[in-house]
Protein backbone atom coordinates (compact mmCIF):
# COMPACT_ATOMS: atom_id res chain seq x y z
CA UNK A 1 0.00 0.00 0.00
CA UNK A 2 2.96 2.31 0.49
CA UNK A 3 3.84 2.61 -3.07
CA UNK A 4 0.67 5.31 -2.79
CA UNK A 5 3.56 7.75 -2.43
CA UNK A 6 5.15 7.17 -5.08
CA UNK A 7 2.59 6.69 -7.71
CA UNK A 8 1.51 10.04 -6.10
CA UNK A 9 4.67 11.45 -6.80
CA UNK A 10 4.69 10.21 -10.52
CA UNK A 11 1.02 11.39 -10.86
CA UNK A 12 2.00 15.32 -9.35
CA UNK A 13 5.10 15.13 -12.05
CA UNK A 14 3.03 14.80 -14.60
CA UNK A 15 0.78 17.76 -13.30
CA UNK A 16 3.39 19.89 -14.34
CA UNK A 17 2.79 20.24 -17.70
CA UNK A 18 -0.67 20.51 -17.55
CA UNK A 19 -2.94 23.78 -17.79
CA UNK A 20 -4.10 25.44 -14.08
CA UNK A 21 -7.24 25.45 -15.18
CA UNK A 22 -7.79 21.82 -15.56
CA UNK A 23 -6.17 20.50 -12.85
CA UNK A 24 -6.38 21.52 -8.80
CA UNK A 25 -1.83 20.57 -8.71
CA UNK A 26 -1.29 22.30 -11.73
CA UNK A 27 -3.09 25.64 -10.18
CA UNK A 28 -0.89 25.36 -6.70
CA UNK A 29 1.94 25.14 -9.14
CA UNK A 30 1.16 28.30 -10.79
CA UNK A 31 0.22 30.44 -7.88
CA UNK A 32 3.91 28.94 -7.00
CA UNK A 33 5.65 28.26 -3.49
CA UNK A 34 3.92 30.22 -1.00
CA UNK A 35 0.12 29.36 -2.14
CA UNK A 36 1.36 25.77 -1.56
CA UNK A 37 2.64 26.90 1.74
CA UNK A 38 -0.03 28.79 2.79
CA UNK A 39 -1.91 24.97 2.05
CA UNK A 40 0.40 23.67 4.75
CA UNK A 41 -0.16 25.58 7.05
CA UNK A 42 -3.99 25.22 6.48
CA UNK A 43 -3.82 21.59 6.62
CA UNK A 44 -1.91 21.54 9.36
CA UNK A 45 -4.51 24.04 11.54
CA UNK A 46 -6.95 21.34 10.60
CA UNK A 47 -5.03 18.26 11.62
CA UNK A 48 -4.93 20.62 15.20
CA UNK A 49 -8.52 21.02 15.08
CA UNK A 50 -9.68 17.61 14.64
CA UNK A 51 -7.00 16.34 17.07
CA UNK A 52 -8.70 18.84 19.40
CA UNK A 53 -12.31 17.63 18.28
CA UNK A 54 -11.43 13.86 18.90
CA UNK A 55 -12.61 12.87 15.61
CA UNK A 56 -10.24 9.89 14.32
CA UNK A 57 -11.74 9.61 10.72
CA UNK A 58 -10.91 13.73 10.34
CA UNK A 59 -7.82 12.88 11.91
CA UNK A 60 -6.98 10.65 8.88
CA UNK A 61 -8.25 13.13 6.50
CA UNK A 62 -6.65 15.78 7.27
CA UNK A 63 -3.47 13.92 8.01
CA UNK A 64 -3.98 12.61 4.36
CA UNK A 65 -4.53 16.41 3.30
CA UNK A 66 -1.22 17.64 4.98
CA UNK A 67 0.93 14.92 3.56
CA UNK A 68 -0.80 15.27 -0.01
CA UNK A 69 0.30 19.08 -0.12
CA UNK A 70 3.92 18.29 1.48
CA UNK A 71 4.16 15.89 -1.61
CA UNK A 72 3.18 18.96 -3.72
CA UNK A 73 5.73 21.43 -2.19
CA UNK A 74 8.23 18.44 -2.75
CA UNK A 75 7.54 18.10 -6.40
CA UNK A 76 7.62 21.81 -6.79
CA UNK A 77 11.14 21.69 -5.45
CA UNK A 78 12.18 18.95 -7.57
CA UNK A 79 12.01 16.69 -4.62
CA UNK A 80 10.18 13.16 -4.22
CA UNK A 81 8.51 11.05 -1.22
CA UNK A 82 11.42 8.86 -1.34
CA UNK A 83 13.86 12.07 -0.62
CA UNK A 84 11.78 12.05 2.69
CA UNK A 85 11.49 8.52 3.68
CA UNK A 86 15.28 8.16 2.97
CA UNK A 87 15.77 10.68 5.64
CA UNK A 88 13.70 8.86 8.30
CA UNK A 89 15.41 5.74 7.33
CA UNK A 90 18.58 7.04 7.67
CA UNK A 91 17.35 8.39 11.60
CA UNK A 92 15.79 4.80 12.30
CA UNK A 93 19.31 3.16 13.69
CA UNK A 94 19.66 6.29 16.13
CA UNK A 95 17.36 6.88 18.55
CA UNK A 96 16.87 7.18 22.39
CA UNK A 97 17.25 9.68 24.59
CA UNK A 98 21.39 9.69 24.30
CA UNK A 99 20.61 10.59 20.50
CA UNK A 100 18.27 13.90 21.65
CA UNK A 101 20.93 14.85 23.68
CA UNK A 102 22.99 15.10 20.85
CA UNK A 103 20.52 17.52 19.10
CA UNK A 104 18.93 21.26 18.59
CA UNK A 105 17.02 22.06 21.66
CA UNK A 106 13.62 21.81 19.56
CA UNK A 107 14.05 19.72 16.97
CA UNK A 108 13.74 15.85 16.33
CA UNK A 109 16.33 15.65 14.00
CA UNK A 110 17.31 12.20 15.72
CA UNK A 111 14.43 10.80 16.55
CA UNK A 112 12.90 8.15 18.58
CA UNK B 1 12.12 2.17 1.21
CA UNK B 2 8.66 3.34 1.84
CA UNK B 3 8.38 0.33 4.51
CA UNK B 4 9.68 2.17 6.94
CA UNK B 5 6.86 4.30 8.11
CA UNK B 6 5.23 0.67 8.86
CA UNK B 7 8.63 0.15 10.83
CA UNK B 8 8.29 3.54 12.89
CA UNK B 9 4.47 2.53 13.09
CA UNK B 10 5.76 -0.32 15.07
CA UNK B 11 8.89 1.70 17.05
CA UNK B 12 6.33 4.40 18.15
CA UNK B 13 4.03 1.44 19.31
CA UNK B 14 6.64 0.30 21.50
CA UNK B 15 7.26 3.72 23.06
CA UNK B 16 4.11 3.77 24.66
CA UNK B 17 5.25 1.48 27.60
CA UNK B 18 8.71 2.83 27.94
CA UNK B 19 9.51 5.87 30.21
CA UNK B 20 8.88 9.20 29.63
CA UNK B 21 12.37 10.04 30.91
CA UNK B 22 13.94 7.27 28.66
CA UNK B 23 12.73 7.95 25.37
CA UNK B 24 11.84 11.45 22.98
CA UNK B 25 8.35 9.78 21.86
CA UNK B 26 7.76 8.76 24.83
CA UNK B 27 8.02 12.30 26.70
CA UNK B 28 5.63 13.46 23.92
CA UNK B 29 3.51 10.72 25.09
CA UNK B 30 3.36 11.91 28.76
CA UNK B 31 2.42 15.47 27.85
CA UNK B 32 -0.24 14.69 25.66
CA UNK B 33 -1.94 15.48 22.52
CA UNK B 34 -1.42 18.86 22.62
CA UNK B 35 2.31 19.07 23.61
CA UNK B 36 2.34 16.66 19.89
CA UNK B 37 0.23 19.43 18.19
CA UNK B 38 2.38 21.95 19.16
CA UNK B 39 5.36 20.19 17.34
CA UNK B 40 3.34 19.63 14.55
CA UNK B 41 2.73 23.31 14.26
CA UNK B 42 6.53 24.33 14.63
CA UNK B 43 7.90 21.61 12.15
CA UNK B 44 5.17 23.21 9.48
CA UNK B 45 6.89 26.41 10.42
CA UNK B 46 9.92 24.97 9.54
CA UNK B 47 8.57 23.93 6.64
CA UNK B 48 7.69 26.98 5.53
CA UNK B 49 11.27 28.95 6.50
CA UNK B 50 12.97 26.49 4.67
CA UNK B 51 10.73 26.51 1.69
CA UNK B 52 11.56 30.38 1.61
CA UNK B 53 15.28 29.62 2.28
CA UNK B 54 14.85 27.71 -1.07
CA UNK B 55 17.06 25.26 1.22
CA UNK B 56 16.19 21.77 -0.11
CA UNK B 57 18.39 19.60 2.02
CA UNK B 58 16.41 21.63 5.09
CA UNK B 59 12.82 20.85 3.47
CA UNK B 60 13.53 17.48 2.63
CA UNK B 61 14.36 17.17 6.75
CA UNK B 62 11.85 19.55 8.01
CA UNK B 63 9.19 17.49 5.84
CA UNK B 64 10.50 14.64 7.76
CA UNK B 65 10.42 16.33 11.04
CA UNK B 66 6.15 16.74 10.16
CA UNK B 67 5.50 13.77 8.94
CA UNK B 68 7.06 11.94 12.02
CA UNK B 69 5.23 14.30 14.40
CA UNK B 70 2.12 13.22 12.44
CA UNK B 71 2.84 9.62 12.92
CA UNK B 72 3.89 10.10 16.99
CA UNK B 73 -0.42 11.82 16.31
CA UNK B 74 -1.49 8.95 14.84
CA UNK B 75 -0.11 6.51 17.35
CA UNK B 76 -1.07 8.58 20.08
CA UNK B 77 -4.79 8.72 18.31
CA UNK B 78 -5.01 4.57 17.52
CA UNK B 79 -4.08 5.13 14.53
CA UNK B 80 -1.11 4.13 11.75
CA UNK B 81 0.22 5.20 8.60
CA UNK B 82 -1.82 2.76 6.41
CA UNK B 83 -4.71 4.73 7.56
CA UNK B 84 -3.53 7.87 5.67
CA UNK B 85 -1.94 6.04 3.03
CA UNK B 86 -5.56 4.25 2.72
CA UNK B 87 -7.04 7.62 2.64
CA UNK B 88 -4.69 8.54 -0.11
CA UNK B 89 -5.31 5.47 -2.01
CA UNK B 90 -9.02 6.13 -2.05
CA UNK B 91 -8.69 9.92 -3.33
CA UNK B 92 -6.25 8.33 -6.64
CA UNK B 93 -9.00 7.37 -8.80
CA UNK B 94 -10.98 10.98 -8.48
CA UNK B 95 -8.56 13.42 -9.99
CA UNK B 96 -9.22 16.50 -12.01
CA UNK B 97 -11.25 20.05 -11.96
CA UNK B 98 -14.22 17.90 -11.96
CA UNK B 99 -13.68 16.90 -8.78
CA UNK B 100 -12.50 19.85 -7.26
CA UNK B 101 -15.49 21.38 -8.31
CA UNK B 102 -17.68 18.72 -6.06
CA UNK B 103 -16.09 19.38 -2.62
CA UNK B 104 -15.36 22.25 -0.50
CA UNK B 105 -13.79 25.13 -1.35
CA UNK B 106 -10.57 25.05 0.05
CA UNK B 107 -10.18 21.66 0.99
CA UNK B 108 -8.29 18.73 -0.97
CA UNK B 109 -10.41 15.82 -0.02
CA UNK B 110 -10.49 14.88 -3.92
CA UNK B 111 -6.89 15.55 -4.98
CA UNK B 112 -5.00 16.10 -7.90
CA UNK C 1 -3.89 56.05 17.37
CA UNK C 2 -4.13 53.02 19.91
CA UNK C 3 -7.88 53.59 19.94
CA UNK C 4 -8.64 51.62 16.34
CA UNK C 5 -8.45 48.28 18.40
CA UNK C 6 -11.77 49.21 19.93
CA UNK C 7 -13.38 50.85 16.89
CA UNK C 8 -12.67 47.81 14.94
CA UNK C 9 -14.36 45.75 18.19
CA UNK C 10 -17.07 48.04 17.61
CA UNK C 11 -17.58 47.47 14.03
CA UNK C 12 -16.81 43.72 14.72
CA UNK C 13 -19.79 43.65 17.15
CA UNK C 14 -21.79 45.51 14.80
CA UNK C 15 -21.10 42.83 12.07
CA UNK C 16 -22.64 40.35 14.05
CA UNK C 17 -26.29 41.44 12.90
CA UNK C 18 -25.34 41.74 9.09
CA UNK C 19 -25.85 38.59 6.25
CA UNK C 20 -23.38 36.96 5.52
CA UNK C 21 -23.49 37.99 1.76
CA UNK C 22 -22.86 41.62 2.47
CA UNK C 23 -19.92 41.51 4.95
CA UNK C 24 -16.30 39.66 5.16
CA UNK C 25 -16.76 39.67 9.12
CA UNK C 26 -20.28 38.39 8.91
CA UNK C 27 -19.80 35.32 6.26
CA UNK C 28 -16.53 34.57 8.79
CA UNK C 29 -18.88 34.47 11.75
CA UNK C 30 -21.39 32.21 9.68
CA UNK C 31 -18.89 30.02 8.78
CA UNK C 32 -18.43 29.45 12.10
CA UNK C 33 -14.88 29.10 14.67
CA UNK C 34 -12.74 26.88 12.80
CA UNK C 35 -13.43 28.51 9.83
CA UNK C 36 -11.88 31.79 11.82
CA UNK C 37 -9.28 29.67 12.87
CA UNK C 38 -7.97 28.28 9.65
CA UNK C 39 -7.59 32.11 9.13
CA UNK C 40 -5.68 32.91 11.39
CA UNK C 41 -3.61 30.06 10.77
CA UNK C 42 -3.43 31.16 7.13
CA UNK C 43 -2.32 34.88 8.04
CA UNK C 44 0.47 33.27 10.55
CA UNK C 45 2.05 31.47 7.67
CA UNK C 46 1.96 34.28 5.84
CA UNK C 47 3.50 36.35 8.62
CA UNK C 48 6.15 33.75 8.47
CA UNK C 49 6.65 34.35 4.65
CA UNK C 50 6.76 37.79 5.10
CA UNK C 51 9.55 37.85 7.55
CA UNK C 52 11.58 35.25 5.98
CA UNK C 53 11.68 37.43 2.96
CA UNK C 54 12.76 40.40 5.07
CA UNK C 55 9.93 42.31 3.23
CA UNK C 56 9.11 45.11 6.02
CA UNK C 57 5.66 46.80 4.18
CA UNK C 58 4.53 43.05 3.61
CA UNK C 59 5.78 42.40 7.47
CA UNK C 60 3.39 45.28 8.46
CA UNK C 61 0.64 44.29 6.15
CA UNK C 62 0.44 40.68 7.50
CA UNK C 63 0.84 41.22 10.91
CA UNK C 64 -2.38 43.50 10.69
CA UNK C 65 -4.34 40.71 8.81
CA UNK C 66 -3.29 38.45 11.52
CA UNK C 67 -4.27 40.78 14.79
CA UNK C 68 -7.32 41.47 13.14
CA UNK C 69 -8.58 37.83 12.28
CA UNK C 70 -7.66 37.36 16.07
CA UNK C 71 -10.36 40.47 16.77
CA UNK C 72 -12.79 38.65 14.65
CA UNK C 73 -11.81 35.72 16.62
CA UNK C 74 -12.07 37.60 20.17
CA UNK C 75 -15.49 38.88 19.33
CA UNK C 76 -16.81 35.52 18.11
CA UNK C 77 -16.48 34.39 21.53
CA UNK C 78 -17.87 37.36 23.03
CA UNK C 79 -13.99 38.99 23.81
CA UNK C 80 -12.80 42.19 23.32
CA UNK C 81 -9.32 43.77 22.75
CA UNK C 82 -9.30 45.49 26.23
CA UNK C 83 -9.70 41.58 27.26
CA UNK C 84 -5.95 40.91 25.54
CA UNK C 85 -4.78 44.27 26.28
CA UNK C 86 -5.25 43.83 29.99
CA UNK C 87 -3.85 40.49 30.02
CA UNK C 88 -0.36 41.99 28.80
CA UNK C 89 -1.06 44.77 30.86
CA UNK C 90 -0.97 42.22 33.85
CA UNK C 91 2.23 40.81 33.02
CA UNK C 92 3.88 44.48 32.40
CA UNK C 93 4.82 44.21 35.76
CA UNK C 94 6.69 40.97 35.73
CA UNK C 95 9.86 40.72 33.63
CA UNK C 96 13.26 39.41 34.00
CA UNK C 97 15.02 35.85 33.23
CA UNK C 98 13.38 34.94 36.97
CA UNK C 99 10.38 35.26 36.18
CA UNK C 100 10.83 33.38 32.97
CA UNK C 101 12.29 30.71 35.37
CA UNK C 102 8.59 30.79 37.26
CA UNK C 103 6.41 30.06 34.26
CA UNK C 104 5.96 26.86 31.97
CA UNK C 105 9.04 26.12 29.54
CA UNK C 106 7.47 27.77 26.10
CA UNK C 107 4.67 29.53 27.17
CA UNK C 108 5.75 33.20 27.61
CA UNK C 109 2.96 33.95 30.28
CA UNK C 110 5.31 36.33 32.07
CA UNK C 111 6.82 38.52 29.78
CA UNK C 112 9.95 40.37 28.77
CA UNK D 1 -5.30 50.99 28.60
CA UNK D 2 -4.06 50.13 25.14
CA UNK D 3 -0.89 52.50 25.56
CA UNK D 4 0.32 49.03 26.58
CA UNK D 5 1.52 48.31 23.30
CA UNK D 6 3.63 51.51 23.35
CA UNK D 7 4.98 50.89 26.55
CA UNK D 8 5.39 47.06 25.57
CA UNK D 9 7.35 48.66 22.60
CA UNK D 10 9.52 50.74 24.40
CA UNK D 11 10.46 47.72 26.38
CA UNK D 12 11.43 45.71 23.72
CA UNK D 13 13.60 48.16 21.88
CA UNK D 14 15.12 48.66 25.41
CA UNK D 15 16.11 44.53 25.75
CA UNK D 16 17.95 45.04 22.37
CA UNK D 17 21.09 46.21 24.70
CA UNK D 18 20.60 43.24 27.44
CA UNK D 19 22.61 40.29 27.62
CA UNK D 20 20.67 36.94 26.36
CA UNK D 21 21.09 35.71 29.79
CA UNK D 22 19.30 37.99 31.28
CA UNK D 23 16.05 38.48 29.36
CA UNK D 24 13.65 36.12 27.22
CA UNK D 25 13.43 38.92 24.20
CA UNK D 26 16.98 39.38 24.23
CA UNK D 27 17.49 35.74 23.97
CA UNK D 28 14.79 35.69 21.28
CA UNK D 29 17.06 38.21 19.72
CA UNK D 30 19.70 36.49 20.28
CA UNK D 31 18.43 33.28 18.35
CA UNK D 32 17.38 35.19 15.59
CA UNK D 33 14.14 35.60 13.51
CA UNK D 34 13.34 32.04 12.86
CA UNK D 35 13.38 31.79 16.56
CA UNK D 36 10.63 34.39 16.86
CA UNK D 37 8.47 33.04 14.20
CA UNK D 38 8.51 29.23 15.61
CA UNK D 39 7.26 31.17 18.74
CA UNK D 40 4.67 32.85 16.40
CA UNK D 41 3.51 29.64 15.25
CA UNK D 42 3.49 27.82 18.42
CA UNK D 43 1.16 30.65 19.69
CA UNK D 44 -1.41 30.52 17.09
CA UNK D 45 -1.63 26.75 17.41
CA UNK D 46 -2.13 27.46 21.05
CA UNK D 47 -4.97 29.75 20.08
CA UNK D 48 -6.57 27.64 17.64
CA UNK D 49 -6.46 24.97 20.57
CA UNK D 50 -7.83 27.24 23.15
CA UNK D 51 -10.44 28.12 20.86
CA UNK D 52 -11.59 24.35 19.59
CA UNK D 53 -11.69 23.86 23.65
CA UNK D 54 -14.12 27.16 24.01
CA UNK D 55 -11.99 27.96 26.83
CA UNK D 56 -11.89 32.31 26.66
CA UNK D 57 -9.73 32.89 29.88
CA UNK D 58 -7.15 30.74 27.80
CA UNK D 59 -8.62 31.89 24.23
CA UNK D 60 -7.04 35.58 26.12
CA UNK D 61 -4.13 34.50 27.45
CA UNK D 62 -2.69 32.85 24.17
CA UNK D 63 -3.75 36.11 21.96
CA UNK D 64 -1.73 37.96 24.56
CA UNK D 65 1.01 35.83 23.90
CA UNK D 66 0.45 35.80 19.86
CA UNK D 67 0.47 39.35 20.08
CA UNK D 68 3.60 39.53 22.33
CA UNK D 69 5.30 37.76 20.19
CA UNK D 70 4.60 39.67 17.04
CA UNK D 71 5.71 42.84 18.66
CA UNK D 72 8.87 41.24 19.31
CA UNK D 73 9.03 40.53 15.89
CA UNK D 74 8.04 43.90 14.97
CA UNK D 75 11.16 45.38 17.30
CA UNK D 76 13.56 42.92 15.82
CA UNK D 77 12.66 44.35 12.52
CA UNK D 78 13.01 48.15 13.52
CA UNK D 79 8.98 48.16 13.09
CA UNK D 80 6.53 49.44 15.81
CA UNK D 81 2.73 48.62 16.90
CA UNK D 82 1.71 51.88 15.46
CA UNK D 83 2.65 50.70 12.15
CA UNK D 84 0.65 47.88 12.58
CA UNK D 85 -2.53 50.18 14.43
CA UNK D 86 -1.76 52.82 11.36
CA UNK D 87 -2.53 49.67 8.83
CA UNK D 88 -5.35 48.92 10.68
CA UNK D 89 -6.96 52.40 10.54
CA UNK D 90 -6.14 52.85 6.75
CA UNK D 91 -8.35 49.94 6.19
CA UNK D 92 -10.94 51.27 8.49
CA UNK D 93 -12.26 53.44 5.73
CA UNK D 94 -12.54 50.50 3.35
CA UNK D 95 -15.12 48.18 4.11
CA UNK D 96 -18.25 45.80 2.95
CA UNK D 97 -18.12 43.16 0.58
CA UNK D 98 -17.51 45.38 -2.57
CA UNK D 99 -14.04 46.01 -0.92
CA UNK D 100 -13.94 42.72 -0.49
CA UNK D 101 -14.38 41.88 -4.13
CA UNK D 102 -11.38 43.95 -4.89
CA UNK D 103 -8.60 42.24 -3.16
CA UNK D 104 -7.14 39.21 -3.71
CA UNK D 105 -9.12 36.44 -2.87
CA UNK D 106 -7.95 34.79 -0.03
CA UNK D 107 -6.08 38.10 2.08
CA UNK D 108 -8.09 40.24 3.75
CA UNK D 109 -6.40 43.66 2.99
CA UNK D 110 -9.42 45.57 2.63
CA UNK D 111 -11.47 44.71 5.71
CA UNK D 112 -14.75 44.35 7.40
Amino acid sequence: MSDILDRLAVTLEARKGVDADRSYVASLYARGTEAILKKVAEETAETIMAAMEGDRTKIVREIADLWFHTLVLLAHCGLRPADVLGELERREGRSGIAEKASRKQTGPQGVI
